[in-house]
């Protein structure tokens, strides 16, 4: 299906990611296409509220190639919601500015998790694949295109909460007083991300991404049965399909900087980092099984253009010499970012890390 | 001083700290005394809001003696603020009920640094050091007494951004563009802090603990530069007092699990830590130089005290045997727990560490 579109010009992301020797550090930001931009912002405002945005798939293929445009990235990332799983399930999504995601029917009981469907990705979650598709198109082979999904329990954690969560109190009650019951969405979850993710290949994403933003907020115990494990179970589904299975993976825990031994250990090709972790201890403690993604801090963005310079030389140095470095922050961009502060990252990991090869 | 006040008739929590052998594993509670505890929201409504219950010594008694009414607890902590620096220095705190606390006048320049002054605790924070006393006296020697203050780290994040933040873009904005004007403001807070824990010292306190509760947001080599390495001096300025010297002292970074070996090099004789780490990881990675506090999620209070009491052993066994334990939460307890869990809890702690050893 993928020799349908051109070839890719700049593999940089697909060789670090397999730990292949490259020109220069490939780069390409979490949150690259966002509100911090304000092409997004008018495309944004065209499409009326968010949820229509991701639903569209021009308006979503627009808004992802927007920061290409502007920025010499590596890798486009598809424009979507970690929640569109949930959404398909008819859970009830509503996303209300400053607000946060909500759901009208949460999940809760062991009724709750048994009614669930597996949405079928290319009916129910049809916008996804024709975005994707699309973008593949559009990129014409200039950078890879990244597709992703939330977690299995960060899903689970919205599902259940049904909303935003600072202590995740409901969805904690449900591991730990009804765990076959967490264990059965989680699997079921795992599952439809799966296939999710399997159709986000077959549609044309080169590169796949598994979002666990809220891992970190597990015991240590807790983080390998209900978050590792079900995503151990994703990237086993992956690996057993033709065309998925061929793809690079990359798993991101935010928070997770004690647990990169045990994830470098599922069978993905990267992990994410954030910023509280050095990358050199990192590559240690995954003795180079895997390639590592990140892990500047985000707030160094609202820096100036020479302290962003030094501290993407830091990021690179600390990675040290070798291959397997992507380049990105820690976390996703904050809106209040001036893009041409952007500007100076991308280039500076370009320019940084070919003088030091 | 302290031998004007009777001994110490529960000394569990002073040996564990010091790594000597104790009876039963000793046990006590982040925001012990606090809003799930209706006798706390009865004096809370008397006091009328929540600054005037820290500014009154007897109330601030009250409350702090309340836990122990109910639970075997081997400590009490002082009730007290955080931000009681801050609001002596003159910065105008309000704390309004679900807004978290607010500044009037955030310290954000050079000029706003240098015009700070280091609070004298036996007149600025006069009603902290009666409070002391009075508890002391009125304790009469059941369990120590536990003094506290916010980390230097903790304090400025604050201070700066003139409230809570959740990515800390002003404050580390400051740090990332302005190290110089920043460590200043850190050094003024970890003598400040210094003088305020010695001060507890001498007015009665008996282990003195730093709360580093956003060290966790920091990028590693940041977390060194400007939450470490002021803690250290404070630990530093305390050992050199003829009192607070003596004492033992704790220090918590929340998130920080990752920096665990580092942060048992700086002089305390514990280190609290949350639950995402292991506390038998945790062991080895401090090598047993210092104690250990914690590390239960405090969401487990919400399951039923069956669940609660096997999750109590799995941390005592995480631990491991022999010296060093002490139990607590990795984190404040949650307003909304039922106190008869809290009961359960403590009750486990003791029973099953004593069945064990």
């Amino acid at each position: 299906m993928n020799t349908s579109y051109p070839n890719l010009q700049n593999d940089r992301l697909i060789r670090a990611l397999r730990r292949q020797d490259v020109d220069c550090t490939p780069v390409w930001i979490m949150r690259q296409a966002g509100r911090y931009l304000p092409e997004y912002r008018a495309t944004r405002a065209r499409a009326g509220d968010f949820l229509t945005l991701c639903k569209t798939p021009e308006l979503a293929c627009e808004v992802t190639l927007q920061p290409l445009e502007r920025f010499d990235l590596d890798a486009a990332i598809l424009f979507s919601d970690i929640l569109t799983i949930p959404d398909a399930m008819g859970l009830g999504l509503s996303l209300n500015e400053g607000e946060g995601p909500r759901f009208a029917r949460p999940v809760r009981t062991a009724a709750d998790v048994e009614s669930l469907i597996r949405p079928d990705p290319e009916s129910n979650l049809r916008y996804v694949m024709d975005a994707v598709r699309l973008i593949r198109r559009e990129l014409n082979g200039r950078v890879p295109l990244i597709g992703f999904s939330g977690s299995p329990w960060t899903l689970a954690t919205y599902m259940v909460e049904g909303q935003s969560s600072r202590d995740f109190s409901i969805v904690k009650s449900m591991i730990y007083q009804e765990p076959l019951v967490a264990r059965q969405l989680l699997g079921i979850l795992s599952e439809s991300i799966a296939l999710y993710l399997r159709a986000q290949a077959h549609a044309g994403a080169q590169v796949l991404m598994v979002f666990d933003t809220w891992g970190g907020a597990l015991g240590h115990a807790e983080y390998r049965h209900f978050s590792l494990d079900p995503m151990a179970q994703i990237v086993e589904a992956l690996r057993a399909d033709p065309v998925a299975g061929t793809l690079p993976i990359i798993v991101f825990t935010k928070g997770g900087g004690q647990w990169l031994s045990r994830i470098s250990q599922i069978g993905s090709d990267a992990l994410g980092c954030d910023w509280t972790t050095s990358l050199r201890k990192a590559r240690r403690l995954v003795q180079d099984r895997v390639a590592l993604q990140g892990n500047l801090d985000p707030a160094v963005l609202n820096a100036t253009p020479e302290k962003i310079r030094s501290a993407v030389g830091d990021v690179l140095e600390d990675y040290g010499p070798g291959p397997g470095h992507i380049f990105n922050l820690g976390h996703g961009i904050t809106p209040g970012i001036d893009p041409d502060h952007v500007k100076v990252l991308v280039d500076s990991v370009h320019e940084l890390s070919r003088t030091a090869s």
